[in-house]
């Protein structure tokens, strides 16, 4: 896989920049995670209270606080040619030479991430600047995937379609759901993750429960079984969903499955360029509430994907962004039957100008384990 | 080790808002990370866009904002019959019911990691309210440890020490860094932390570098190394650091490693119940600077250490608190040559009555690796 240049970083740079000028902005606050690591190559060791922060201005050159001991490491990256250091050190008031570097009036998109100590460093220097959250100033920021992002996600997302083939040979009655979550992160490793950021395994009526992990229920013959599983290779996430059934299901439970199913295929082909992303969500959201399910599909339909696995833009009532091509995000609706069992079926998707490309590639029947 | 209990996290909470009262603070807002754990015994399965947010008032019920599909996760906890739970739905506005949950006027003391777009929402909200960093606010909140807290850093403790015993035994010249460090990695986990944080190999010109982590440098006879390792067993901290030499060192090398040493001992000595924080910063500082090093320390000489590997108190110029009995925290004081070679000894420490008790117990002796 080609790496990123130090001119993509510059680029990337710059167009960060314009995007702040255009939206009035005098400038882009980047914090330690994927906004950072997007502009700037770089993740700290650790996030912690020493505050590390790239301004970008909307004009002007692009200017790193780094506190001295990390000097070494922030700099030694693919980017660090378009970037200024400034040090600070410990002993030191952190938020005097990074006000410094803002106008006191002026108005600044910060990264969601940031820790709220920063920003009230900030603010108490700076009483008259005015901050706003990067998603909602500029939601679709990295919200478009270039070729090279795209390609990623694809090795992300083939990765996790050959996890969850490996699964499927494995047993599930009689073992515990973290038994089988464990396997999932094995899987994903050996298959090319560096990082698992998540293995959900719910089993029977905690399937029901959408962000239930894994817990220490024995799985049983009978149980639908949620799996919902993800994480980084490369740096750039992967997210998928299936669910799979110990032995043979019910006709209920074959009827929930296939109103499940139907809702994905016509989200996934309601995915255009130019429609608003609220439309995706709402085309699932009449698949099931037909069916007479509503009230049992407790979350919206996707989100977007990338350097992280959760980021605009977001596909879900009331966001009225429209989709562009090169956007990359899940289209995963569910049932939720409380004290029964859930089902969800979960894709990463990249709209083009001919619709919606999955980068999931796995069978969308109702698999049968043991 | 004993379970923390209902009744343990009940006082917690009930602590928490007699400290919130003592400090003129309406309340406390805890947000995901090690505030959260602490309190409410929880953690999401993922710190994400979506908010959870405990409120602690100083007076009144403590109520948690979670998103509806986390509800089960969030109540399924030893902490839960002491909190009420208000869940808000994908598609709504997450800011009304939790800025409903606070005084229009009021002062609050926030967590440091609470992302930043959370903050502006409620900023939004509610522009009269006063946010404060709870770190500056409350800086002690939960720096004293209980005593089953100080048994899980002693055992953090243990296994950072069994894992340096180990290392001393593998292989160093002619591997690279990140070789050894995957060493370290594996042995934390093998000896029980369920999560490893860092793993800092710093050879040669590398170790002069106090945060870098570990590259494809290949260590070399004639290196010193530094290692700093530490992650999370059971919930709580390790973080220990020793220098090594591969083959016979210098006796420059002897003579800048016996610097730290005598710092890191002389600081050890100095803690004392009722001294200030910053006097331990000092008393290893003094002995690096009369020995004509005090232009190479250029860090704190530690942090406070708990359910994170940093977090108040903090040992630096400038903090004044004095140290308390059952306040835990490194003291690791580094002398960094640059472009030749750096030297860290770092042990966690707990104040008690009669002075400091150590964490970590593997020698100080300058050790020579294959």
């Amino acid at each position: 896989m080609m790496q990123i240049t130090s001119e993509q970083f510059a680029a990337r740079l710059e167009q960060g920049a314009a995007n702040a000028r255009a939206a009035g902005f005098d400038g882009l606050l980047i914090a330690p995670g994927a906004d950072l690591a997007y502009f700037a190559d770089y993740l700290p060791v650790a996030t912690t209270e020493r505050i590390t922060l790239l301004v970008v201005p909307a004009d002007g050159e692009p200017t790193m606080i780094v506190p001295a001991l990390e000097h070494g490491s922030a700099a030694d990256t693919r980017a660090a040619g378009a970037i200024r250091f400034v040090d600070w050190s410990d002993g030191t008031d952190e938020y005097v030479p990074t006000a410094a570097l803002l106008d006191p009036q002026g108005r600044y998109a910060i990264s969601d991430v940031t820790w709220a100590m920063h920003l009230l460093g900030l603010q108490q220097k700076l009483p008259d600047a005015r901050f706003e959250s990067i998603s909602r100033a500029l939601p679709m920021l990295r919200a478009v995937k270039g070729a090279d992002e795209i390609d990623r996600l694809a090795a992300a997302g083939a990765a996790a379609d050959a996890t969850f083939e490996d699964i499927l040979g494995v047993r599930f009655a009689g073992r515990t759901e973290n038994e089988v979550a464990a396997d999932l992160d094995r899987l994903l490793r050996e298959h090319g993750h560096q990082q698992v950021d998540f293995t959900v395994v719910g089993s029977g009526p905690n399937g029901a429960n959408p962000h239930h992990e894994a817990g220490e229920r024995t799985i049983e013959h009978g149980d639908m079984v949620v799996l919902d599983f993800g994480g980084l290779l490369d740096g750039y996430g992967s997210d998928t969903t299936r669910t799979v059934h110990v032995g043979e299901p019910t006709d209920e439970e074959h009827e929930v499955f296939d109103i499940v199913k139907r809702a994905q295929q016509t989200a996934f082909e309601a995915v255009a360029v130019g429609v608003a992303c609220q439309e995706i969500d709402r085309a699932a959201r009449a698949v099931i509430t037909d069916a007479g399910y509503g009230e049992f599909f407790i979350h919206r339909v996707g989100h977007g994907i990338g350097m992280t696995t959760h980021e605009p833009p977001y596909m879900v009532e009331g966001e009225e962004q429209p989709i562009q091509a090169g956007m990359c995000f899940s289209i995963e609706p569910g049932i939720y039957l409380p004290g029964r069992f859930g089902v969800r079926i979960e894709d990463i998707v990249v709209a083009a100008a001919d619709g919606a490309h999955r980068l999931n590639n796995t069978s969308h029947e109702l698999h049968i384990v043991r």
